[in-house]
């Protein structure tokens, strides 16, 4: 079945004992699942790879840079006129798909890249005695921020197919001590075999050397040169890999228990339904539109039954006798149900509901929460795009947590955790890819970010912060200042770049993490608890300086006078919530929650937003 | 904000000295971000609570069942004549949304119910003094399986509020040895302080003690009482919690990354697009239908220049001045986008593509593998419904796992080894959910498959499968056996009830996981890896016996010449696949994967399929 691994047994014979450091010849360990040993447990190691040194490996990646070295004639000549990866990476840049076209993420990330990459800057000098024709490249597979060099021998291979930036490479051959602490790495492959070449064609790749807007690059690239290929995606995909991990680690350690909401929904209360995407059920089929009747079924049965007979007078085709007794059987089945069901219309009644992808998973996260107690989601959240803005997503990852017998001041503390949770895990565990998107543009911003979170942060009402906007004079706001105004804090969520009321509160004014709570009931979702004057409810948002809201929740109306008064205010349609009204109606609870958007925890913490 | 949590110091007057065992008087601490002890820290701890016996605790739950004792009148007399659990958890189960009713796993808990409460009837023998009239009530807060027995006089509340099924309490008292051990706990709760009560509405709740078909149960009476106030459900929602976090466990341990692929997507061509659900817009907005032009902005632009103008002239409204201020700055940051963008249509065209939910996660994946080299992701997958079977999810979660430098040994090893980590742990985590889901009906199944799963498992090629099921004389199959058929597996997924040929072979020959690898081609999608002969492709199933097929994967074509003669011999669209191949194109590399269906793994560990 398939080939074998490489086995790094048959490669010793071209092991040349002259070498260097370290312990024993023991080959470095392929990656678990792998044929070859990741980048990560090589140069990606704390020391660089520099214990390696001696050993044996199989490495594998794709080509970030490279240089042809002609030792004899004197130097590092430069061969051919190749792209270096820094070329290459400004312009590698598209994205997973046509919508993700729009995500804010991306675009930052294509706006900063060029700043990125500035630190990759390939070094080539050549320390050791080389073969007259090699090729010196750095390859990565993606599993972390350094390259690795690789050293290739013109007798090995075509040179030009491991110099071809974008090329994937699997090779054998030894970890070896680069001389010399100026250079980059410590550590080079110097290969004896080469395993796989996967070429480029040249001809497509790499991507043109212009700046092209994201949505040109897909229409003539495509999406898969993608996300990942360039240093800056990858350590993007790196971070958001470890803080879902992240997440998942605080909400397991709290007793909190992983459920899933419906993705395709009725419910269209809680979001805006005209901002809602459709979801349409395929009309090709031919029964989708025909109703079948008990009637019918039975005028099936008594056809089928004769054929059968027919069939078995006959004699003749065994297999046609046993799939026409399958499809009588298959019949009857079908009879009986429609019998139970007592509907003369097969065609699925829910369906006759429009369908709409959920745009927020907090009502039915409250179901789990008023019978599991502590639950949480991590799923895709949904809304149609609107020409109007595009600074959002039309899905979006959101965790979202829900705690029965908790009030608002347990839901602040469980959200002001859980950031602190995902942002110290992940400065802990990807600082490298931090420190890479870290550029002159974003001025090292995650450190200030850090420091801005780890000081206190500010806990103002709603009240207090439009007293402390009233004070100010020297500006001038979109809008009135006044009670009852939104902070355009519904708005920031995907508003980076336009300054509004609620982000000069934070950025200029307190120029920290700002907790607001206590919002005036017409500000926030119908479920929101109503505080003891009725006019305001208990809700928070938390504002970061730069970013925006990164986390917002609600204390949960429990009083079922109060919600289904709040329902009638609103014209909500409360026969669409008669199943929600029912938490309050049989046995409720005081629960509350909170929502956190994981790609604007993502642009938190690698400083991309701006 | 809000209340404050209720005070274990205030309610210390309350204490009496008389009692038993155990250290100090320390209460019993909350839940972290909640109000009260967890049912899982007190009853849920292995001892059952023994060692908490003499401490104060604050604990809430629902009430499970309940008995009203009159101490004096001689005996247990149960007053008034309610239904117990055992009674209310038959009939006490609906779904959670409306597309969930068709979920089969739901389903078969439906019927399992009755069998599985069974062990789970109320004890209420009374082994001390009582006050003259004293409700037992049993609560459960979703944390754990066992119930906490409350003990609440007569004089703290009515007892027809505490002793409604279905009703939320919260309650201060103290933890008391609860003397017998014939009793089904050991512990129990003598409250000296009601704090809070969720009234049940008596006309709605319990659900009427009759069976009905899910349909009429959510038509009826929503989804709200849900998945999850019945032990059986919250059971299952407990192993499937454990069961996500064993996958992101195993996947970082392991060095993968975890990815988020598109939902919304425009490529079908991995699944069937007559079977994928489409997503519209909304289009109600003007906006939507409309075409941006550059003129247009330019014409807009000069309207609204004059207009400030005009403004400016009277100088009588400032706050008109400057929102025409600010929407002229819009237009000509609109204008500035699209010279930017050389279009003259400002409707997005990627939408102008029918977009489409996915069912099938490989291909975005792959871009990641490629890049990444190892990835997964934990996300839905969709489905439309078909008519014909019922047997099938509109909406389910996989777990999608992709390597690069991975050969279909590897994808192989891997899957094994994630699919004994899952059950391992769910094993060893949950094993109150299991037993407690362990009926005569399916008689204590997933003890059975543990030791199914740790003995050696079969591996065979497809044509093995077909020569064995050639062999067999004493069955007759649907449809014909010989070497090109499906085994009905692609089938199995959905199909639990009817028995197909590959069924067959692991239920009845093999009686043991089955590993499937080397398939004919057209078995297959296009994106297998051909085998030397070209007629078969390196994909592999895993079969369960009684469950189907739990994983599947597949060794990925990465040489550009076979994988687009594939495409054009079956006729797909390559148009749509150009970004795909632009993998095979651009550094290409050897990749496979494989896929399991969580909702699948849950029907296999708690045992609940038939």
């Amino acid at each position: 079945m398939a080939s074998s691994p490489p086995s790094s047994a048959s490669a010793s014979s071209s092991e040349d004992a002259t070498t260097t450091s370290s312990n024993g010849s023991a080959p470095v360990q392929f990656s678990k699942y792998s044929r070859r040993a990741s980048a990560r447990s090589v140069v990606g190691r704390p020391d660089g790879g520099l214990g390696l040194a001696g050993k044996r490996a199989v490495v594998g990646g794709w080509v970030k840079s490279a240089n042809v070295v002609k030792a004899k004639r004197g130097g590092c000549a430069m061969l051919p006129p190749r792209m270096t990866a820094t070329e290459s990476e400004t312009t590698g840049l598209t994205c997973t798909e046509v919508l993700m076209a729009r995500v804010p993420l991306i675009r930052c990330i294509a706006k900063l890249i060029g700043g990125a990459s500035a630190v990759d800057k390939a070094s080539s000098s050549v320390s050791y005695k080389l073969a007259p024709v090699t090729a010196l490249a750095r390859i990565n597979d993606g599993s972390c921020v350094p390259d690795l060099q690789i050293v290739v021998d013109s007798s090995l291979c075509p040179l030009e197919q491991v110099t071809a930036i974008g090329a994937c490479v699997l090779v054998e051959g030894k970890i070896e001590l680069v001389e010399g602490r100026s250079q980059p790495h410590v550590i080079e492959l110097r290969v004896d075999k080469v395993l796989h070449i996967g070429a480029v064609d040249i001809d497509k790749y790499p991507l043109p050397n212009v700046e092209l807007p994201p949505d040109e690059l897909i229409k003539d690239y495509g999406p898969q040169l993608a996300t990942t290929r360039t240093t800056a995606m990858a350590s993007v995909a790196r971070v958001r890999s470890e803080m879902v991990h992240a997440a998942h680690a605080f909400f397991q350690t709290n007793g909190f228990f992983h459920v899933n909401t419906p993705i395709i929904t009725t419910t269209t209360v809680a979001g805006e339904r005209r901002k809602m995407f459709r979801v349409m059920r395929p009309t090709s089929s031919k029964s989708d539109n025909r109703a079948i009747t008990p009637e019918v079924v039975r005028a099936s049965i008594k056809a089928k039954t004769k054929q059968i007979q027919a069939l078995k007078r006959s004699d003749s085709n065994k297999e046609a006798l046993e799939a026409a007794e399958l499809d009588l059987q298959r019949a009857s089945e079908l009879a009986q149900q429609l019998e139970q069901q007592g509907s003369a219309d097969f065609s699925d009644k829910s369906f006759q509901h429009p369908l709409y992808l959920s745009s927020d998973h907090t009502l039915h996260l409250e179901t789990y929460a008023c019978a599991l107690s502590s639950v949480y989601t991590f799923s895709p959240a949904f809304q149609a795009e609107s020409l109007e803005t595009h600074n959002h997503l039309a899905e979006r990852w959101t965790i979202d947590a829900e705690l029965a017998f908790a009030e608002l001041e347990d839901a602040i503390s469980c959200a002001v955790d859980c950031l602190m949770w995902l942002l110290s895990t992940v400065f802990k565990n990807c600082s490298d890819e931090l420190k890479f998107l870290s550029t002159e543009e974003n001025n090292g911003k995650f450190f200030h970010v850090n420091s801005a979170l780890s000081s206190p942060w500010e806990r103002i009402t709603y009240n207090e912060a439009v007293n402390t906007l009233l004070q100010v004079k020297d500006k001038s706001f979109e809008g009135k200042v006044e009670l009852g105004m939104p902070l355009s804090l519904e708005h920031m969520r995907f508003a980076f770049h336009g300054k509004s009321i609620g982000s000069y509160l934070v950025d200029d004014y307190y120029k920290k993490p700002v907790i607001i709570y206590e919002y005036p009931k017409q500000l926030k979702p119908f479920y929101a608890r109503l505080t003891e004057d009725e006019t305001k409810v208990s809700a928070f948002d938390i504002v970061v300086p730069k970013v925006g809201i990164v986390a917002c929740g609600t204390q949960k109306e429990e009083r079922m006078d109060k919600l289904t008064a709040r329902i009638d205010d609103l014209r909500l349609p409360r026969d669409h919530l008669e199943w929600y009204l029912d938490i309050r109606r049989h046995g409720t609870v005081k629960h509350s929650g909170f929502s956190m958007d994981i790609e604007q925890l993502i642009l938190l913490v690698t400083g991309l937003n701006k």
